[in-house]
This record gives C-alpha cells, structure tokens and sequence, in this order.
C-alpha cells in the first residue's frame, strides 16, 4: 500500500512571530487551514495506507491539535530530539515496514503551499507508479518560476511535466547567475523535499550509506530500544545529503503545481494575495476583522485574537500580529528575520520566539 | 479656600489607539503615571480645598480606578451628556461655592503634560494671589516654544514668565505665518486651558453671558433639580467663547513650564523621548518588554500587555499596539488620525475606537 509520511519536525522562525519555536511554521494557517492540515489531506488522498506524522515530542500536543477529529486519524511518531530528515525518514520507514512489507512512501513536508492541489495528486500518482515499476527513488522536481537562490535543484535531460525522467546531478542553492541560467536552460527542477520510495529501498540506501541511522530506527521500530535513548545519539543528516545524492536511479516527475515553501514573509504576502484578494491598492490583509490599510500600498497585515491593525500613509511594509508579538519590516528586508531572531536571544528575550 | 477642578469629560481619539471613547486620552500613562493622575497631583499640591473632578457618567467607573489608593480622594461630578467646558465648569462652581462661600477655583485639564511641575506650582500660586487680591479671572499663559496652529493664543504687552499682565485679547488658532509671528514678537501666549477665578466670580460671569448655564447648574448644586434632567438641555458652549473673551478684568501668568496638551501621535513621541532615553539612533519605546527598533530611526513604539513590538528597517514611524488595536503611521501624518477614525467608523468598527 501506499503511506504519506509528513515530516513536521522544524522549528524555523523564517515567519516570526507567526511561526514560534512551539508552534512552526506548519502550524500557520493561509485560506482557513493550516499547512500541516493541507499537507495531511493532501497525503490522504494519494495514499491508501494513511498518514504518519513526524514530529518533535514538544510539538506532539499541537499536532494531535491540527489532527483532531480528522476521520481517518494519522499516525503520529515523536522524535525525542530533531536529527534531521535522514533519521526522521528513516523511523518513518522503519515503522510501516513492519506494518507493511510492500509500503512505498511519499515523504511530504508539512510547512509547504500548493495552489494546485489536483495537480499535485496526479503528479503524485506519476510518481508512485514510477518507482513501484522500476524499484527507483522518486522526487517531484518542481518548475522554477523564478531564479530562486534558497532551494536545491534536480538536473535533468528534460523536464516534461507530468513525465517520469532520470536526476542527473543534485545541484547546491546556485547563486543568482546560476539560477537565472537555470530558469532559462529548462533542465533544471526546483528540489522540493517531496520523495517517493518503498520502505524497503529507503532502509537498503540507509544501510549502505548511513548504517547508524539504519541501525538505531531499525532497533527502535522492532522495539529493541527506546527512541528516547537510541534516537537523540543518530548522526544529524539531511536525506538529500545523507542518502539521494549519493543514491543509484533517482527519477524525478516535473512538476508545475503551484508549488511553494513559503520561506519569508515576502513569500507567504503573495500566497495570501491569491486567497484574499487586494484592494485597489494592492492591500492584503488577513485577519477577523480584516486588517485596514489606508494611504497607502501594497502592505500585507495580518492579526490574530480579534486585533484590528491599521496603517495610514505606509507602503510596502509587513505588519504581523500574533500572540504576544508584533513585527513591521519593509516586504524587501522581509528575509532579515534571521537578524531579528538573533537580536532577540541576544537580548533575553528567547521568550517570544 | 483654593479647589482645583479636573475636567475630564473629554473623548478625544487623537490618540487613538491608545485613546479611546471609553478610555480616552487622560487614561494614558507617561512615565508610569497617568495624565489625570500627575493631574490630580498637580491640583493637589496648589489646592487646600482639594479636588473635584466633572467627567461623564460614562467614565466615572475608569476615574473612580485612577483615583483609587489616594489620601484625599477627589470629589467626582458624573455629567450625564457632555455639555462642554462652560457647563462643566460652571457646574463644578457652583457646587463649590455652596461648600464655601470664598472658593477659589483653578480649572485643569486632565489630560495635559507639565514637565516642570515645581514650576507649575510657583506660576499657579502667583495666578491664585492675583485673582484673590484683584478679583480678575486669571489663566496660564504658556510660553510659546514653537510655531503651533492647533492652539489659541492670549495677547499681551510683555509676557515676563511668573509677573501677572492683563489679557489683552484672546486670539483664535493662527494660520502658520501668523504663528510665526507670535513666537517672534514675543506678546503673545499659549492659552492651556487653565483658569483661575474665584467660584462667585466665575457664576457671575454665567449669569450675565450664559444665564440659560447659569440657572441649570445653580439648579442642579441646590438640588432643585436632578442633573439628568436639566444638564443635558444646556447650551454646549466653551468656556473660552463663552465666557473669557468678552469677561472684563483676565489676566495671564506668563509660564514656561513644559506644557503640552499631548494633542498628537507626534507631540506624544517627543514627550516619550523626556522619560525614555532614545536608543543611539533615535528610537523611542514604551512598553513591557521596551520596543525594539533594528535597522531604523527615530521610530516611536508603544505597547501593552507583554507584547513586544519589533521593527526591522524602518524608521519615522508610529507603531502602538492597545488592546486590541495594532495601528502603524509616519510621525509626519500622525494627524491623520482624524481620517483613521472616520474609515472606522464608515466600515462599522466602531467597536475598535
């Protein structure tokens, strides 16, 4: 059968202060539902198996939050500590091999936006075929729609939509020279952390390339330790770095579905423009009530708990109401929230992230 | 005896969010105090008789909380609709004078800042023994320290700070060239608001100018009549039009005493800048935890309830967050407050004012 696994295992702060340290980015709601709750049901439709949930133990409460009174209730394994995606995987493959010896996963970040969710499912299904038929491990490699320098890329031959085809070469972030070659050249896909794989293959490349991790989820899923004291000791790896670069027949199915990571601010303010529409200003504002933007252009606002914001005679600002914290940055410094993380721990104020 | 009146009937929103309809401008804390509170202090100290605050029905409940814990608690008049200040005044006038017959009054409002409050002090006794030996009516004239168009002016022929002159005429706010002119040619003074006159003086000045004030107030402080019936059917008159400019014998007391009426987002931030040090490049903050301003100047934040403001980038804003209000503003259009409140108004948010 065929299992989502959604990794929700970070804790960014690329979105303060909607995205906290106890409540990720995944938990961000953009349309009504948030992330993670989008992830799951996108991971539902295209998986007869369920869902199996990832996440860090202090994240457990509010991720049975996000699930509660789902119809099909996913599964959900709590890392003691993060080590990255190669052990997350790992566990997650471990785990429902046991339950299934014939699972194939897709493995579906829980913090993404995809505009075009049919799009997505039948992609997806492009993609389970491919590496159920031929044994391979299957990435979705998205089209770039910008010389975007914050993500990996897939090298291909040609990039089809929709058609299986061979990852060349895993590319590192490029610098903006190299993207824009990217863009124009159409051989290469945006990596977007979205694998397809049977459980068997992925814990086979583990094995070879990892055998620590292999060896530490492999004695945790058939009970032969506690994760809490075999888990936190694994090697910190990506899955891109630990196991795919490295990996034999790696296919890819191009992909032009809307896909985004909403990684900044900027980001997340042109998402929102697609579900609430601008004002004749091009305003967006989320919130109950809407926030209200006067004089001025192109601000995106967006509050929580019944907080009214209001601008008057500012432009193209971020203004970010959410708990106990309130943001203002220019849209093109949005990025620099790594500055505002750093300056509030230094200042004690850890607190508030 | 010397009584200080309080009129704090107003429902200013120039300072909205931080002022609103059921909370306004008195109610907001400066270097830990609120106005009303360094209000009733400042009339306190100048006043044996003690004080008595007019307010509206509506915020005796807020006042009766600033007065709270106070030795000698004021006296507080309820007026059930505001009638503007000759009302006010003449109302708290003669309930005073049924108290004692001698009662010099000082009027304050409630919601001004006095950084020299020993000067305060010195200037009001001076106004106090001249209208007790003279029978004038006397104000304060305020020394002017900039060009300002909001305010009336009082004209003199020398304005020497602490030396009693008579008024020679009120003057009505000026368009700037002619503030300009004021501040240059030295003979014309801030009228603050402030009035000194003994209680008979100031209702025989209501009977000849205002009879209809006159006999609803002395009315109401016989008893002869319920304020709810009578107070709301006066004429809404200032004190000012009504009375000052055409009462024969007011003088002014000169004063340079820091007085400003607090009257916008940007008088408000430069005040701020007195109790709160800027940080090295100008930015001002208010709040627990202080405000943090990265990358940008001369911003002035304020916020309530543990909630931290931080900015990245920008500079010469207003940022306030009040209770469940978020409003952000270039210092330059603080003004435009005025407009805030109309759009919220129009789009039914009056909730939020």
């Amino acid at each position: 059968m065929r299992y989502a696994v959604i990794l929700a295992g970070g804790s960014g702060t690329r979105l303060w202060p909607a995205s906290r340290k106890a409540r990720p980015k995944q938990f961000i709601e953009l349309g009504g539902r948030s992330l993670i709750g989008a992830a799951i049901d996108r991971g539902a439709k295209i998986a007869d198996g369920g869902v199996t949930i990832v996440t860090a133990e202090s994240q457990v409460a509010a991720t049975d939050g996000a699930i509660a009174g789902l119809a099909n209730r996913p599964r959900v394994i709590a890392e003691p500590a993060g080590r990255n995606t190669a052990a997350a995987i790992g566990l997650a493959a471990a785990t429902l091999l046991r339950i299934d010896a014939e699972a194939t996963l897709v493995v579906l970040p829980a913090d993404q936006r995809i505009s075009d969710e049919a799009g997505f499912e039948r992609v997806a299904n492009i993609a389970f075929e491919a590496v159920e038929q031929t044994g391979a491990i299957g990435t979705l490699g998205i089209v770039p729609t910008r010389a975007e320098t914050g993500f990996g890329y897939l090298e291909v031959a040609e990039a089809k939509p929709g058609v299986a085809t061979p990852v060349l070469r895993f590319v590192e972030k490029p610098d903006q020279a190299t993207a824009e070659a990217y863009v124009k050249g159409g051989k290469h896909l945006w990596n977007a952390g979205i694998f397809f794989a049977s459980a068997k293959r992925l814990l086979e490349e583990l094995e070879r390339q990892l055998p620590a991790v292999w060896n530490g989820v492999t004695e945790i899923a058939a009970g032969l330790a506690s994760a809490e004291a075999v888990y936190p000791a694994l090697p910190s790896v990506s899955i891109d770095k630990g196991v795919m670069e490295k990996a034999r027949n790696v296919i890819t199915v191009p992909a032009a579905i809307g896909w985004d990571d909403v990684g900044s601010w900027e980001a997340f303010a042109k998402l929102a423009a697609e579900i609430q529409p601008p004002d004749a200003r091009g305003n967006v504002g989320l919130g109950v009530p809407p926030p209200l933007s006067l004089a001025g252009e192109r601000n995106f606002a967006m509050s929580d708990d019944d907080t009214l914001i209001v601008t008057y005679g500012v432009s193209d600002l971020v203004i970010v109401k959410r708990g106990n914290a309130v943001f203002v940055v220019p849209r093109k410094d949005a990025q620099q929230v790594r500055d505002v993380v750093e300056a509030l721990e230094q200042r004690g104020l850890a607190k508030y992230l």
